[in-house]
């Protein structure tokens, strides 16, 4: 609470210093309908682009606002990517916790929004109820990830598994307590306002909790699916500035003037490139091809394998006659011997460089529907957090996908962890159970006549 | 589109003669901001619970006004409850192919609301992106479902199992489109009733294609577990409508001012009682109890089964020493046997009448923020499809929750079913990987102890 009303006070500051972008000005004349709710917005949420630290303000005071940008950029660019090479290092559980940590800030900036445009101050028990929402949704979702990869140290504890085996149960009736809590705090003045900020609530949670229960599920299958990805829309970030700085001439859009063609395209030419590099590089490691699994023997997560096929060189016949003719003339065998993973990570590089813009168009638009220049004002040059990672949850969710279709299903170590998650619930049952489990499993691979027992 | 002028039209006839709630005028004096939205709704909404059929209105005309209204919706109730019947006799395809009607009913009623609501008759393309939302999010719920139960039918035709392989990829692609699609008709003039829109169709895609799909769960289950909790619903509102009618004295919430203390108690013992009465019936019939499943020698759905113990009588101690004592005493052998569906049908019939109306308050709520006296007017005497289906759609999730936490762990049956899911994948593999796969799993068991290989 303290923390809002701070930066509530410092974003009316701005305003009065005359640090207004030009873009809402002119957005506010044409839509009329808004128009009163949209001046209050703009000058209770924080404006935070142009917040930068004291000390850095000074430094660059002679410069002009163009290159001032930049550099301030720059710097908090260089900090964040050094930052997150240090939670790399630190490993899943710490990224784990970064992803939780990034969630929660993404939907305090979204309950904020909410909270400012429906003008609400004494409205009651929301904040609370938002909150709780969050705690549920994340109970219902961390436990779930959780459960599939603890099974064996869970099953040990008595009251752990209790939780287990009425985990959503226990999730559904929690959530079910915020909803009566809801409709028992509704107040006839406040009825339209109450269900709007609830449906936003949803809608957030809908876009930071199951996308970052996505992102876990990510890093489970190891740490390349997750490192990759994000490492994409970062470079397709900075490369697509970079080039539109530069070069950039063309608009692309309209919700994003300062986006442009040149932009786009050299970004997304270079994320292909450096994306391909990159995986290059990191699919050679142990630490980050590995699935990430509990061990039982060292009490502690671990990332060693023999690495899947997708991550060990293969040969492949080129495609047509012509190459093959071609590679031929040059001396060439007609194959191509390359890590499997990189064909992923071509599908990765062009859905970050041709969708991934979307989701910063649809941050963009949503931006300017509230009359907003960003989501909050913590990183200098940048803004919130949910400025830098609104492409990252649309990627996440993509790879998640990916995954599921392209990977689980051509591996049969996948397939097997899979009857694991199935078989850690059999080992719940009396043992005779289980043994009678087995053999009605043996018998469906005789009848189908794939097991010829002796 | 017709029809909803045609609606429009009816509805500003409603309100031209003088036909409007006395509880919505006092709500728009007390709620100033919002006041000429309010207005405007109610004026273009359908009020439907005040169209009657012409003849029906004739014949009942000379009646007060309370008792008109209590004929028509007795009428209504056994015209749907007959229908009920009917469908439950057309077998499971009949009541799946009902529940998508309701949802789409329902989705469409929400939707027009929120048409309404932010009066945009010139917004490009909402109507389009609403409806394919729709198809879009059933497309992936109806499959995962259907995937899984028709997974021996499926992996025999070879475009059908490209669409299950990549099932979620191809549902993601269709999203995505979608979201292109919304950022690409973003105008500037609009964007806030825009992403209103956008959030407000995510959350009826939340409420109900999401829920439809744990209906559909829940039939799989066996009929039984959709049959009971929906009469349920039906016998709770019938009967906390008949108790409040004739002995309703103390008002029970603001929200929904008809609704009373009497009604409520009355209510939910009746739903307790006639609930587990009609359990204690159905659940002797193997159509109702057994579970579904497509039946590859007769190329249908079949629901015959040796009843899981659920559904056959079983012996209970009585939980006291008081109570075996009395029963000694009384003659009796200090035993009760029951069905043990029972136990169950009894958590579903007090959730049904105490959380239960917690569902018909929150849409009451809904209803009144946006100045709405009911969701449709299909129904005569009831209103719109939503204002009959709110408190299934809870009910539907809470039985959902509740057969994964209590039924399928418990039941060595399921968990066979599930590992069934599980293989249906593993026969998409080289039978010489199959065959790995069942070894590791062997060994997995014999390393427990569980298994002594002779």
């Amino acid at each position: 609470m303290n923390k809002m009303s701070e930066v509530r006070k410092r974003a009316i500051g701005d305003v009065a210093a005359g640090d207004v972008n030009d873009d809402h000005r002119e957005d506010a004349e044409s839509e009329e309908d808004n128009k009163i709710e949209v001046d209050e917005v703009s000058k209770t949420l924080p404006q935070g682009t142009n917040h930068t630290p004291d000390a850095l303000a000074s430094a660059l005071s002679g410069m002009s606002d163009r290159w001032r940008n930049w550099i301030i950029r720059g710097i908090f660019t260089c900090l964040m990517v050094t930052g997150f090479g240090i939670i790399i290092y630190g490993g899943p559980l710490a990224l784990m916790v970064t992803t939780l940590v990034v969630q929660v800030k993404c939907f305090e900036e979204i309950i904020n929004i909410g909270y400012t445009v429906y003008r609400i101050h004494g409205l009651p028990w929301f904040r609370s109820l938002s909150w709780y929402f969050l705690i549920t949704s994340n109970y219902f979702f961390y436990g779930e990830n959780l459960m599939d990869y603890f099974a064996v140290v869970i099953n040990r504890t008595d009251y752990l598994r209790v939780l287990v085996t009425y985990h959503r149960f226990i999730s559904f009736c929690l959530y079910i307590m915020g909803f009566v809590w809801f409709v028992l705090s509704l107040v006839k003045k406040y009825y339209m306002k109450q269900f709007s900020l609830f449906a936003w609530t949803h809608v957030a949670l809908l876009i930071v909790v199951t996308q970052s229960y996505l992102i876990i599920q990510n890093i489970f299958e190891g740490l390349i699916w997750f490192i990759v990805p994000v490492s994409m829309i970062v470079i397709n970030d900075i490369m697509a500035y970079v080039f539109g700085f530069f070069f950039g001439r063309t608009p692309l859009i309209k919700l994003s003037p300062k986006k442009t063609w040149e932009g786009f395209v050299g970004g997304g030419i270079s994320t292909v490139i450096l994306g391909l590099l990159m995986s290059y590089v990191i699919c050679q490691y142990r630490y980050f091809v590995c699935p990430i699994e509990y061990s039982e023997a060292l009490g502690r997560m671990t990332m060693d394998c023999e690495p899947s096929y997708l991550f060990r060189p293969q040969e492949y016949t080129l495609p047509t006659e012509t190459l093959q003719n071609l590679s031929n003339w040059l001396g060439w065998k007609g194959t191509i011997t390359m890590y499997p993973f990189l064909l992923h990570s071509l599908s990765m590089s062009v859905f970050s460089s041709v969708i991934g813009p979307f989701g910063g168009f649809f941050a963009s638009g949503f931006k300017r529907a509230f009359k907003i220049k960003d989501f909050g004002d913590v990183i200098p040059g940048h803004g919130g957090i949910m400025d830098r990672f609104d492409c990252q949850y649309l990627m996440a969710t993509f790879v998640n996908v990916y995954i599921s279709s392209f990977i689980h299903t051509a591996s049969p170590q996948k397939l097997l962890q899979q009857s694991d998650g199935i078989l850690s619930q059999v080992y719940n049952l009396k043992p005779e159970q289980q043994l009678q489990l087995f053999y009605t499993l043996r018998d469906a691979l005789e009848h189908r006549g794939i097991l010829n027992t002796p």
